[in-house]
């Protein structure tokens, strides 16, 4: 008889496995058909813009005129007019001096921070940050300090506390999870009075906030205020951008990893995302659709509006949360579902998004089921 | 008068901004129009399947199809058919049991890196190893031993000096600076003795090996090796992929941040890919003919031939290998220049792309050009 060589790693993923099992954990992938039927509340395509008729056309297309790759990191060639034409354009939408557009909105979050932060740096996170920031300040080895959340006296003490240190603030304008919106104009008072930089985090805000919560607040421009964003929510493509001053945009280039050691956003994906701002621009009334109907849905469940276009309705356990969006499912609505370890809080969670691309009464009936289906598994 | 209140950030930019003008160093982007007439011998298109007709019309039509971004993360809602049919496409012709596609070829890297190593994993790195697995181990926080190019005794040593950790040996197939393939057999071959897992990134392997040099060497499906691809070299596109066993793709599933917390591909790069690699199965001579071209160009310019499509002449000083690269430009041919610190070694480069998507006279003509200014620039 031969012995069967050890394998360690195969009994590890094992073991992993089995302890999701038993913990009720395991996520499995669900692939959607082209001709899906469903009801689609679980997305971050806000304003419905992936599947805008030109949105569908201008990523078709660059395809033809393009081809289907960039062909190269930005910096070799595969920089493209279209990249270009995208960068001052967002910049121009959101106020900002410069854009530099990457791959997706976690490599523009973990770009901006590894370029800015090392080891002599100091990085304030607030605790619901999203996970690509959350990555991003762990790989920059900087010194961190998580604060409570939307607490801008932990900021304040947390910045006291940095002396002689570069140190960046990392918040999202609307947070991911709880919907909440940032004290923008506080914080960014701070980070001039104590000398910071302020990251936001525009992927909630962008699109559901017109230029996003940051230009509205008057904040484009601050000297101390930088901004990411994505391209993946409501401008309904994939990619990634970070806004500011043109140093920041030169220092990137220069200096940001995940920028430089990366393929160049494909051209669909980057002319979907231009001709989904300029539907945008041309329509504004489409923010206030998707901010009225969240409002709107808040008001049947009876819970407090969110700032951004997602609802969260908190459920008792992970295993009601995950009935609940069965139930909507078998009535043909989509909606997510937020267990731990996705929760900053513990809590799982029904996740609905408001949509200004689905039409009135599949809107209504929606709400109705999800009315329905949240009372029954309180 | 007012006083300007102190900028730090500012100040460290322009600092930064100024040392790297003085080196020399500066990167400036240089967009690229859709009419651009000159060769390309700087990109990663190596079959030049980026601007395949079929794969322009795939790309083009999934965009009409499905829309401009799949909408959600995979888990939520932005699993696709298309990509369940690329995934399992990849799988069945790189010969692995699963595949699990991601944004990018550094998301892809990120993911299976830190998904399997944390604090008490080890992790056994080749000096010349891709920047995105470098930040994925640097990201994972495990124990880091990063031994000599390919040296297969260093790599045991480090395998015997690893009792009691989980272990993960990095290695390219063929490295993405100097084109050499990688001792996958020995490394295999360690990895089962030792009990570690060989992660081989087959970035410039696959398409100009066929199915990559994991699958060539009889080593797909080995249970001591994964995988990692992306989609924007050979397949002409943008994306990434893990390839191995289906416990490793489940893990990943369940636990790799750049995959839970990014957007899912979008559609038209998903299906450029899946054109792409139609195209490679029913073609296999687009594989010979890159590597025919890369092992005359390098006869003509006396050098070493690679194992990759990327031929590397090593240049003086970064100025000349700047100067080598501007006058090849002046002649219509776009070619590559590595300085540091994209260079694992110090020495300038100029990078030169042998690809199967260049027209026979056009290749011609680049050949006499790059021979011709590799001459001058001695
Ligand atoms: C707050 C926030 N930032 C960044 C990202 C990452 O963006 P992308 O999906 O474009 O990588 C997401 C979600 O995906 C997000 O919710
Ligand atoms: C060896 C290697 N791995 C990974 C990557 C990253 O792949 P992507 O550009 O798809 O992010 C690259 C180059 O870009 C590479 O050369």
């Amino acid at each position: 008889m031969t012995s069967t060589p050890r394998n360690t790693w195969h009994d590890w993923l094992a073991a992993e496995a089995a302890k999701r099992e038993e913990a009720g954990l395991t996520r499995r992938l669900r692939p959607r058909a082209a001709d899906d039927s469903t009801i689609d509340l679980a997305g971050n395509d806000y304003l419905g813009l992936s599947r805008d008729p030109e949105v569908r056309r201008a990523a078709a297309d660059a395809a033809l005129t393009w081809g289907g790759g960039a062909g190269a990191s930005r910096l070799v060639t595969g920089t493209l007019d279209l990249h270009a034409q995208l960068e001052s354009e967002l910049a121009d939408y959101l106020g900002q001096p410069s854009a530099l557009v990457l791959s997706s909105g976690y490599a523009a979050n973990l770009a901006v921070v590894t370029a800015l932060a090392d080891r002599s740096a100091h990085i304030i996170s607030d605790a619901h940050i999203h996970a690509s920031l959350v990555d991003a300040a762990r790989l920059s080895r900087a010194r961190l300090t998580v604060v409570p959340h939307s607490d801008v006296d932990a900021v304040r003490a947390a910045l006291e506390a940095s002396e002689g240190e570069r140190t960046l603030v990392l918040a999202e304008s609307v947070y991911s999870v709880l919907g909440d919106a940032a004290p923008l104009a506080d914080l960014a008072e701070l980070c001039a009075t104590y000398d910071a930089l302020l990251v936001v985090d525009e992927a909630h805000g962008l699109g559901v906030h017109g230029p996003g919560l940051v230009a509205q607040a008057g904040l484009a421009g601050h000297p101390h205020v930088a901004v990411t964003a994505t391209l993946s929510k409501s401008l309904g493509s994939q990619g990634g951008a970070v806004l500011g001053p043109s140093a920041l945009r030169e220092h990137l280039v220069n200096r940001a990893r995940p920028f430089i050691f990366d393929t160049a956003l494909a051209p669909a994906p980057t002319a979907a995302a231009q001709a989904a701002l300029r539907v945008l621009r041309s329509r504004p009334g489409l923010s206030d659709l998707v901010r009225d109907r969240v409002r709107a849905l808040a008001d049947a469940l009876g819970v407090v509006a969110p700032d951004g276009a997602v609802l969260s309705i908190p459920m008792p356990s992970p295993q009601t949360a995950i009935a609940a969006q069965s139930a909507a499912f078998a009535d043909g609505i989509r909606v997510g579902c937020f267990r731990p370890p996705s929760v900053p809080d513990g809590i799982s969670r029904l996740r609905v998004t408001a949509s200004a691309g689905i039409v009135a009464a599949d809107w209504d009936r929606a709400v109705d089921v999800i009315v329905a289906v949240a009372k029954e598994h309180q």
